[in-house]
């Protein structure tokens, strides 16, 4: 068994507490779900209501974005713009391809990008490292020396610098060959397996929060690439922004990762030891923690 | 930049070929679809057609699994028996949860399991190493000491045993908590990010070959853990296996994993570097490597 020794001592720790399930006491460890349900409104933080985008569809149904103005300011400076000047409203979702992106914005041949929305901006695909919040993960990755979260974000890192990662719900901005030419006109959703060779060649700029499977689960594109028939486009009705005084704003939380609550969160899953998972993996990859995120009670 | 050696050299080596792609020669290495384009037949293998299983729902729609005796073989004995006895005809999908599995089987109130069906089997998780194919990846892993591919079967290993990664596609068997009551009545596949953490903990007995976004664009359940409402299941019409001389039989092919065709796919995976993509992940995870499977020609 691959056990990390910082881990092994969290589980022997974590087996001497009280089991908050349906499970006889001390028999397991707390599950993950034992452990948000016993967190301390402090393990929480809420999600800045101005950072949170609504896209609603034309049948109504809605997918809720939150944006990260930290890791790429230039390209979520474009998008607020873009949402303002309703350059998503009556646009569409135009490509759907299995295992990889849902793909919208990319409908809009009725008119010019807005003039104040740069075309070429930089390449915010990384930032450095030193001074930003970073609590890395004890395990091995495929892709990079090192991952974790950097306030509830997950990020791989080097020694200098450190980048948001395709997991599954990631936000992105497409962009044609030239790394400069990300402007926000077309974003994407990672609806599969996390697509990590995108990492550093793509601008991550947001994950959704809510509704996700209003996008996961639309039909595929009948071309390789995943692309709709311009008949086939799915259409969206509107996209909204909020400020912090919008009493009307959606309300979300995200567990916060740099807390002893994270820490057992994350032990939990990464050892799952209960009535059914016999075998702990004694490890976890970053885009399977998955940080909770929940409407704000 | 993490370039393991053994990469280093390879992506020198492919750079120095002519480039089979649209990019000037010389410009860029091989892309992993040139690589394929240009792969000898010998490169890829046929699929037995009595390891297809092909399930058609009501509305017409079909989903073709390989099943895998190899690393499961009373698991896949009790589901071709199943098969041939009719458990899945008529029967259902109960359960979509989104960024995880479909599941089907559950829906036979109507008749019991048939008494040629063991329902206590081993636990077929792993197998012994020694004397099995495995084609390692130079990769860390967030789970497991090494991964690879055996016999083109995307695999996890320690010094000892080697078993079968829930990676997207992967169909395995439901069961209750103890290990042994997998029976194959109710199977799942997973639909979203790999779940490795299953690994192990359940018996992988196959992968979706062909109709895979018939499972992962199916609405979501509304419960937490994905399942239907009763009215909501999506019917199964029937299921199927094949003879080896069943002239009928859909024909597949897969690309071998033990050729120096496959090492060149995934260091070109491993390190994209195109008119696109400008920084190399310089890894790749087992799951993402994606072996390719089509129709045989």
């Amino acid at each position: 068994m691959r056990l990390p020794p910082r881990i092994a001592v969290a589980l022997g720790l974590l087996a001497a507490q009280p089991v908050l399930g349906a499970e006889p006491a001390g028999k397991f460890p707390p599950t993950a779900a034992d452990i948000l349900a016993a967190a301390p409104a402090t393990a929480w933080r809420p999600i800045p209501a101005e950072n949170l985008l609504r896209m609603e569809l034309a049948d109504g149904r809605a997918v809720i974005i939150e944006l990260t103005p930290v890791f790429a300011p230039q390209h979520v400076a474009n998008i607020r713009s873009l949402v303002r000047q309703k350059w998503f409203d009556g646009n569409a979702i135009v490509r759907v391809r299995d295992n990889y992106v849902a793909q919208w914005g990319g409908a809009r041949d009725d008119r010019a990008v807005p003039a104040d929305v740069p075309t070429q901006i930089p390449a915010e695909y990384e930032r450095p490292l030193k001074g930003v919040p970073f609590t890395p993960l004890p395990f091995p990755d495929s892709y990079a020396p090192r991952t974790g979260f950097s306030d509830t974000w997950p990020v791989g890192a080097d020694a200098n610098n450190i980048w948001l990662t395709h997991c599954y719900g990631a936000v992105a901005v497409g962009r044609s060959n030239a790394p400069d030419t990300g402007s926000g006109i077309e974003l994407y959703a990672i609806i599969g397996h996390a697509q990590r060779h995108m990492d550093r060649n793509l601008a991550v700029v947001g994950r959704v929060v809510e509704g996700m499977d209003v996008l996961s689960a639309l039909p595929r594109g009948p071309a390789p690439q995943g692309n709709y028939e311009k008949a086939n486009f799915i259409p969206i009705a509107k996209t909204q922004g909020f400020s912090a005084s919008d009493a009307a704003a959606p309300r979300f939380e995200v567990l916060r990762t740099d807390t002893p609550t994270f820490t057992q969160y994350v032990n939990a899953r990464a050892n799952r030891l209960d009535a059914f998972y016999a075998k702990p993996a004694a490890g976890i990859d970053v885009c399977n923690v998955q940080v909770p995120i929940q409407r704000r009670k």
